[in-house]
């Protein structure tokens, strides 16, 4: 997507590590310009699927998935990291992080998920495809059907997109980095 | 706001111990229809005010201003939850949880707020305060301007709105919890 491509290589910042910093719009900042502009991407990928939920989680899903939730008028679940007292009967999986180097547990009330859902996951990023493996474990848990997930930027060289397509799932991305050696961001024609 | 009391009433939960769980339209669903109703109200109530920017709080409080700055087309800003090493150099504050009952680190990046900036701050509860007050902190830091402060429901009965008021700052609420004793939802008229 062009004007997302755009507007990384315009803010966005390669730190040491390989790390790409997109606070100024995705991150800790949002533009709800381009959101929308990201969401109605969403629509026309998956506009031929089945779609009744959204599911993403928390805390930078969140905004793309309601953005995309009122286009479609569809409701919206975040799963939680760590549950709140507040969800007595949940579904569980513990998720890696590498960015924070810990492992987290990251749960669906049983109530918000269930067998005759169809869900589309959204995310902000893809990198090695930790968060969306323990969100596919909790979908398998409800025997919903995971319809595909959709992310708003894609680490191709942190290879997420093989585990997820090697598991059956459908993914896009509206802008995937190839590489991010050097400080620099190359990006996927 | 009538149409999120009903929905309090129809699908709010009172658990004990005080806590009202809201987990299948506000907490951990969301439900797009109502969250565009809730955000309509807030442009009415602070129609007459200059914002250029919304803030809010991860992670319950960012569904509500994102809706709300893509109706104002504002960028919205969330604090962070524990800075994650990506933030180099930011306004930072402590606040307490009491749900969770522990301290955490709330920062917004330097780089995101300033003296020019207009602030409408937006967040799921008021209860206590105690988030609301460390962004105040933080508005303070950064010499920017607090025009008020937007919230989806209020626990009347834990003072919150006293503490805020008292710090010179307009607070507003679409609806307002008087008791949740006894396992029921009492809502102020």
């Amino acid at each position: 997507m062009q004007l997302l491509k755009n507007r990384i290589l315009k803010d966005g910042e390669c730190l040491e590590g390989g790390i790409l910093k997109v606070d100024h719009f995705i991150n800790h900042q949002l533009d709800p310009s381009l959101m929308k502009a990201m969401c109605v991407e969403f629509v026309r990928l998956f506009s031929s699927s089945n779609i009744n939920k959204i599911v993403t989680i928390e805390a930078s899903g969140i905004a793309p998935a309601i953005i995309l939730g009122y286009l479609l008028d569809l409701p919206v679940v975040f799963a939680k990291k760590n549950a709140p007292n507040t969800i007595k009967n949940a579904y569980s999986t513990r998720v890696h992080s590498f960015t924070k180097n810990k492992d987290y547990e990251v749960v669906i009330s049983k109530e918000l998920l269930n067998e005759e859902d169809r869900i589309l996951f959204i995310d902000d990023f893809l990198a090695y495809g930790n968060s969306a493996m323990g969100i596919i474990n909790l979908i398998e848990q409800a025997n919903a059907t995971l319809v595909g997930m959709g992310f708003l930027i894609e680490k191709g060289f942190q290879k997420g997109r093989e585990r997820l397509e090697k598991a059956g799932v459908r993914v896009e991305s509206l802008a995937i980095i190839e590489d991010l050696s050097n400080q620099q961001i190359v990006l996927k024609d």
